[in-house]
């Protein structure tokens, strides 16, 4: 059996892990859980799966849990340093980081340190640090694992292959609800219509992303680091129905394609069982029963999100960062109602031309011009408002 | 440098190996080069490869031939067994396999028994005598990989993986040229009309065989073979676009496909290179000027060709010896405009059911049970001329 660690076991990454445990019974067991708040679900989690610690992010929030586990001998743990702590914990095979945006990076890297191995949903952390994990994997034993279904996808196409006969890869995207809405129209998009992604059962936060096609930007970054490929080896295709996952492209000009229905259980599962396929009951792909697949060429100029994802990869060092923490916080602005949907590129450009550029920046100027892009969007967000 | 050897090299896949190799310089020679009957061109390619020996099948035209390459020191061979001492030549790295009907089975095991690799495009050696093959490369050193383009996919997305975390394959097909073509209109078919492929330039045997869909029936049968997968694990799609070449389903539900432009030099490519992808200039897929890709279940009952090769596979034995050979007669009547279009799965069908079943035919047997078909399609066609 495997044992399991779990960064964000409420969230949708986290939930649909423990599902994919729950259909694989003997195979894994839980380590450790941990939650920024939602202290009922991860009691009941707590109860279930029987971990060793669970730890609750908001330590205001411990005594609700303290309640819940009474009586267990479950050890509760809580603050940002619990949670730091138990990513860092080496008694485990593979860490799932379910976290959502930039508090996911410091996490991966314990964990990457710990020398385990690191299934990642959380791409923020590859698109602010991808060259230093990249090097930590390097001196340390444990591997990346790849959960976003897009990579996840390159991942599979590339098993048995070599990396350098690859000529390109091609990640696909659904072009999320906005997809043939007028750019006239943008200036009107609600929270509301912003949140209904068309094929994914995804958390807010990358729903939103997805959107704002910012999504398959942070992905192409991403991808970069994973795969050891230029900006320029990495096109994205627009898939409506999100039924091909994926593609790489070799020097011969095979392509290869990763496919499957559009459910998340299915990356993460081949992240925790890899390098074998378990049979599960998950939905079946009939292709038949679909009809058709088809393929557009993305909108930069609808979503500029794109754009400003390849220049920030382009140009490196700081540019990477900046625009993924302008991005969580404008999105969490956007899902607050402080700013209009075509606010989002706007700021985060704004945020990309303000900042001042460092080529090679470690863990500690990554805090740092972190926490300027934090402070910098909040006050154009009060400015605005 | 691969040493190279080409069974049916003036036939379209033969040639379009030379394309292949001159677009590769450096990487192969050739060794040995034989054709049917076309001694023009066989002479053109001697001159320019200028290989140890070339053998022309057909003796008549040994002495047109001899004119072409006096002069030359390439050794002049002649007659089917002349043929046959070529491809069991254990000299050659890779044999490529480009004869069309059953009489490329016994080359393919000439050449498993020298031990050397056999690219193999003639799909009837493995409907034929499948089971003696996968003996024979038990006990010889040689591999045998597959250059039909949906086994080339199949064998491009089992890189890497286990065979047995395959849940089933699913081989694609264009649906020939009479796809949308109502049922009541067969009996019209011209021997025109059924040359007309889509998407595929092939030979005209195999251009039937796709028009009656008794190609995709003799694909599940070399899939059976080649895979180790039961009847019930092979699927056929029909997707009319010809971009996606088959696809694998694992057992965990995650499907891979293989895609590309529909030109058999990408297949025969591979074959050549395996395991590597080599860099070439054939035209590269894109699939957003391509736009969609369809899917639909085959038609069983305007192509009873299909069911006529599942059953066969069912009941084994010498049922797909009859039912290949069977086809390659009647396809051939077919293309003399000795019968109708129609007429192509019926006598098929008669030719099975009227045959001595055997259950496991050695080479003699299957040799007696060819020429017995032979026969009684000949019969049939002269009875209904």
């Amino acid at each position: 059996m495997k044992s399991i660690g779990i960064l964000g076991s409420t969230g949708s990454i986290g939930t649909q892990t423990l599902d994919v445990i729950d259909a694989l019974p003997g195979k894994f067991y839980i380590k450790y859980l941990t939650s920024n708040q939602n202290t009922e679900l991860l009691g009941e989690q707590a109860l279930k799966y029987k971990p060793d610690t669970v730890c609750i992010a908001n330590e205001e929030k411990r005594d609700d849990l303290e309640i819940i586990l009474a009586g267990t001998n479950i050890n509760i743990t809580s603050g940002r340093n619990a949670l730091l702590e138990a990513a860092g914990r080496n008694d485990v095979n593979l860490v799932m980081n379910g976290l959502v945006g930039a508090i996911g990076m410091e996490p991966t890297i314990e964990a990457v340190k710990a020398g385990v191995d690191v299934a990642l949903s959380n791409k923020e952390s590859m698109v602010m640090a991808g060259g230093i994990i990249n090097e930590l994997l390097k001196k340390h034993s444990g591997n990346l694992f790849p959960v976003d279904s897009e990579h996840s996808a390159i991942w599979q196409c590339l098993t048995g292959e070599k990396n350098d006969q690859v000529k390109c890869i091609i990640l696909t995207g659904s072009g999320g609800p906005f997809r043939t809405k007028p750019k006239e129209e943008f200036s009107l998009i609600t929270r509301e219509e912003a949140l209904q992604h068309p094929n994914w059962d995804m958390g807010n936060k990358i729903t939103i992303d997805s959107a704002t096609m910012m999504n398959k930007g942070l992905e192409v970054i991403e991808a970069h680091w994973l795969f050891n490929l230029n900006a320029d080896q990495i096109d994205i295709v627009v898939h409506p129905q999100s039924i091909i996952h994926s593609m790489v492209e070799f020097v011969d000009g095979s392509v290869k394609a990763q496919l499957g229905v559009p459910d998340m259980k299915l990356p993460i599962q081949y992240a925790l069982t890899y390098p074998d396929h378990y049979s599960t009951d998950w939905e079946n792909l009939d292709l038949t029963a679909i009809g058709r697949l088809t393929f557009e060429k993305p909108d930069f100029e609808k979503f500029p999100c794109i754009q400003l994802a390849y220049d920030a990869l382009e140009k490196g060092g700081t540019f990477p960062v900046v625009l993924n923490v302008a991005n969580d916080e404008v999105v969490s602005a956007f899902l607050n109602d402080h700013i209009p949907f075509i606010q989002i590129p706007q700021l985060i450009a704004e945020a990309l031309d303000q900042h001042e550029f460092i080529e090679n920046p470690d863990l500690e100027t990554i805090s740092e011009i972190s926490q300027w892009t934090t402070n910098y969007i909040h006050e154009q967000i009060t400015t605005f408002a």
